[in-house]
């Protein structure tokens, strides 16, 4: 089990633990990435902690999600996060600059280096030999203050390339067909590593388009190579000097295996409403579209685009058809507007947008109800588009145009000869258009880093005193299985501009369950707190930490549940809150909304033994519990979170 | 008073009265022009109205204002347009074909025709030698329906221009030292009509930027002579056969004139928060700039960008400006882009947005709250950009391009000096890229016409009862002077999606003055109704019906002001709601909000008299008030409103 990439990476990087696949270890961080959606969180998290400066090699923020500002709240965002990049010394790519992946993929990514992102598809950093993970925003907030990455030690799963892509296909149809083969949960607790032949078929942009969608397997990441294409991409970015080889041995073994023929693969789409729910084009070909969408870090490069503006050369795409292009970057759309892309998708009939995200993430595009929509997209989630009951299709930008050609699903192979084309041979310069002008580098050290510029929208994180010694408090809410972080913390339109408004957030908290929630808890007197109680997998869904952080701003001081989801189960710990199991599933039905418990000697208890006795004071009886909580997280707990255990320690 | 290109015009469009300033006549229109914020409307009003097919020669539906597509509803507003388009006979302008004014002179304008558009800056065709008057939208479905255009005959204002305009001075600055001399008020009931040697020096583009902000003015429309300029721009656009000569006669007189040496111009801007609180650009040099946006109906030919490129080109944008451009249509983006001029802005540090209204109407690019905000927009009303107490000013792509340079206003003539640069000799192609394929001709009459596709968020219109006899109830509201329609029934991000639905667009009626005036509305019995008392120029600003309808749907009987600004006053009429005004001004200090006010005997009265004696039930006062509306319109109001009228004449 020795000699990839991945456990090259993982072992040059090791700061604890050993690297037996389910132990922990702990990975030295060089490499942050934030983007402006989860950023202002990770930089009130920064404010928290009292950082002077990242600790990091490089740290980028991006502002490529929230780009529509459809109220002065988007635009306080910018100004606030590149206020925050100047006061910790963080790299700022402005709101235009282009979608973070692709373009830290261009400016900032280094073979051999670790990287971690507030945001899932950062393992699309992988395609450059980077190990480069997505987590929760307190996770990469620890890492810029210099803190590992803890993580259980993942096992990996090689993906051996063979043969090369046939005509009319494209990086794209291999992560669907890995899709297709593995379901969303094939991932799980695995990093990809690609290797053999067939990756050397593989531009870097086109290992970027499969380390992207790796996030849709559920693995921890993808790796390739960083090999001799590696090191063209870099000079062709003018930084052949950031590459360092990082290769397999000839004998690395894996624990999991699996081959792919790439001469065999056929153009290939993912149905509504899943990335796994994948079948060739042909078999749903002539289905009718109204919406086909180009762009996303699942398709980002140069060669996408310049294929789908060949594709459609001299051509209308269909009269009913909406054809939005969304340019990755400013720099990628220099390029394609230079090689007479731009004008070529212009001149069909494509909406051009601004730079970024957009559709991808909901921020705009959204299709009518009941109208098909095909995207080079990576995600198909129902409702992700903005559209209830949606009809979202992923392809490759190959099929993406043939299909706007033709108004309906089409394979590129079919649409060659129903519009006579021929399989574009594409002449991509060597050099790319770099510009780092919309990049601002943090300040030197010695130089005055500034304030922090807050709106009228932007809280600091509220402070998180300790866990006090003994929580006597009330149940002021007792819900059933598989409640969501949906329901604890709701997204919509309504809800998301407060996010980086923990005070105003918190308003929403469990509304969708109990409306009453937020005005009693701020009824209770904060010294006193409350409990929440739940059933099975409680804190289900989304990673979103306001599920942790809002509760706890109203007093909430710990969760009595049946079972916990995980990652919910890892933001409680992080922002303070105790998050205790019955151990006697059945005590749960004992307990009332309104009920008082109690649990002392916390502080004893709770590094000694796994097991709590929590006691009813308004039934007059007594439950055992446990916790699941490593050392570390007991110390964070009883500190009142993460944020003030560390943050006494950077004091 | 004869010989005028306004009269000429009128005259030969005359079916009904005499051209007597102040006196209705009726006016055979030949094009219609509707966008898509307000399109909808009309489409359900020909819907009400039974009609089979367009009687117009020309009517064109442009999708531009509802372009973000945050949710499902804009999407579905587009399909509901396509499929009226069909079933009416209506040209339909695909999203991302272009702005509606622009393209429509490219296309479809045509010398000495007339025009009615439901959008205020439908007067732009004007530069073309129409009369192109921005109405309600009920006129235009009249007029679709070949229904006359009922107007008082306005004053022809003679605007004689003389000289040529310096360098770094354009037509923006023409039409803002117009609003500098004359006020937001200066063109009330009148034409303004521009003549004189300078107007040979101002191409077909450079009078669309002018008569376009005509609508600033209030003034009724604007025309200049369809001349040898006017035919290049046509052989241009390949459409030279439409050209027909409309001049003035040698000794054409005028009701009013007006004389501006173009030589005399300087760099021009309107501060915030309205279009005529113009300076000189020197006079507030150096204040800080955070955004700037090039763009929209008031600057939006070829020249103004590649003005603001050749400006830019080689040069980076301030770090801490954002620099938005939104181009006009994908007919100018892509001959901006064969030009060159994409290329120097994005290298620049432009955000290039996709082409449509955008800003221009609240459509995203909201600034941050007490940042200045840059824009060769038409208007700066407060909290039009989408942010409430925003800081917007309004200039020449010159100016904008130079200040976005320096991070702070900057004549762009200081701005040669300190970047360097000489005037930019533009070389503009003499033909344009013309491409109709994102534009849908009508079907034939004989071809089958489909049915209209109503997504769940289209509502119809709803029912409006007749005027009651006698009104007796409370004043919910008084306001000041200029409020604007924007005020009354905003757009932006939040109301726009509801404009196909008038239930829930009525819970934004009059909140930017007082949010709670759509519940206090519905807590008046609807046979009771309310009042709203206001100052000068009630209703100016955008055209918009919904400023009618919704605060209508939620119980307006009448609005009593000291004067009305003319598309909404007949708006008002047009859905049954009273517009008064105070013979003496000095009665509307009496009135206070809360008031009871009672007016008796309607049904006698009003066709009777134009004087009208409305009772203070609460101060125990009478006040004599007058209306001025015709017959014709004294009919439509007893009965509800046109609609109500014409659904009665047709039972």
């Amino acid at each position: 089990m020795s000699g990839s990439v991945a456990r090259k990476l993982i072992a040059s990087h090791l700061v604890e633990g050993d690297m037996t696949p389910g132990r922990e270890v702990g990975i030295g961080i060089d490499q942050t990435l934030t983007q402006d959606a989860t950023g202002t969180l990770v930089m009130q998290e920064l404010e928290a902690l009292g950082l002077d400066r990242a600790r990091t090699s490089v740290s980028v923020q991006y502002v490529d999600h929230n780009l529509l500002q459809a109220d002065e709240r988007n635009a306080e965002d910018h100004v606030y996060l590149e206020s925050a990049c100047r006061r910790y010394g963080i790299w700022f790519s402005k709101a235009g600059n282009g979608v973070s992946h692709p373009t830290h993929m261009q400016r900032f990514g280094v073979p051999g280096a670790t990287m971690v992102g507030s945001d899932s598809h950062t393992c699309a950093a992988g395609s450059l030999g980077m190990l480069a993970i997505g987590v929760g925003g307190l996770e990469v907030a620890l890492a810029i203050a210099g803190r590992p990455l803890y993580i259980r030690m993942p096992q990996i799963w090689g993906v051996r390339l063979t043969g090369r892509l046939p005509e009319w296909c494209s990086a794209k149809d291999v992560i669907l067909e890995m899709l297709r083969r593995h379901s969303v949960k094939g991932g799980l607790n695995r990093i990809i590593e690609y290797h053999g032949p067939g990756v050397d078929t593989l531009s870097a942009m086109d290992r970027h388009v499969i380390a992207n969608m790796g996030a849709e397997l559920g693995a921890t990441t993808t790796v390739f190579p960083a090999d001799e294409t590696v090191r063209s991409f870099l000079r062709g970015e003018q930084r052949e000097h950031d590459f360092v080889p990082v290769v397999a041995d000839e004998d690395a073994s894996y624990d999991v295996t699996e081959e792919i023929d790439l001469s065999t693969i056929e153009p290939l789409i993912a149905k509504p409403s899943a990335p796994d729910n994948v079948v060739p084009v042909r078999e749903v070909a002539g289905t009718e579209v109204s919406q086909v969408v180009v762009g996303s870090s699942a398709n980002p490069g140069l060669r996408d685009f310049m294929m789908a503006a060949a594709v459609v050369e001299g051509r209308q795409i269909h009269e009913e058809v909406s054809f939005d292009v969304n340019p990755t970057s400013r720099q990628i759309l220099a390029d394609m507007t230079k090689l007479g892309g731009t004008v070529s998708l212009i001149n069909s009939g494509a909406r051009l947008h601004q730079t970024g995200c957009l559709g991808c993430i909901g921020m705009g595009q959204a299709p009518a109800v009941g109208q098909n929509s095909l995207r080079t997209f990576p995600r198909n989630f129902p409702g992700r588009s903005g559209t209830p009951e949606d009809s979202v299709w992923l392809c490759s930008p190959e099929t993406a145009a043939a299909s706007a050609l033709a108004g309906m699903i089409t394979d590129p192979r079919d649409a060659a000869q129903r519009f006579g084309l021929t399989y574009p041979k594409l002449q991509l310069p060597e050099r790319s258009s770099v510009n780092t002008a919309m990049l601002t580098p943090p300040p030197e050290p010695s130089e005055s880093s500034g304030e922090l510029v807050k709106g009228p929208n932007i809280s600091s994180l509220p402070d998180f005193p300790p866990l006090p010694d003994s929580v006597e408090a009330p149940v002021l809410l007792k819900v059933g299985d598989d409640v969501s972080t949906d329901e604890i913390s709701p997204a919509g339109a309504a809800a998301l501009p407060y996010r980086s408004n923990v005070p105003r957030l918190a308003e929403f908290t469990f509304v969708r369950i109990d409306d009453s929630y937020p005005r009693r808890a701020r009824e209770i007197a904060d010294s006193t707190g409350h409990f929440v109680v739940g059933g099975e997998n409680y804190g289900q869904g989304s990673s979103r930490e306001h599920a942790a952080i809002t509760p706890r701003y109203l007093g909430l001081r710990a969760v009595v549940a049946k079972s916990f989801a995980r990652i919910h189960w890892q933001n409680l710990a992080n922002f303070g809150i105790l998050a205790l199991e019955f151990q006697d599933p059945s005590d749960y039905d004992d307990i009332g909304s309104g009920d008082v418990l109690a649990i002392a000697d916390l502080t004893g208890t709770l590094p000694a033994s796994a097991e709590i006795t929590m006691r009813n004071v308004t039934k007059r009886q007594t439950y055992r519990l446990h916790h699941k909580l490593s050392a570390r997280q007991v110390d964070a707990v009883l500190a009142g979170g993460q944020i003030p255990l560390l943050a006494r320690s950077l004091a």
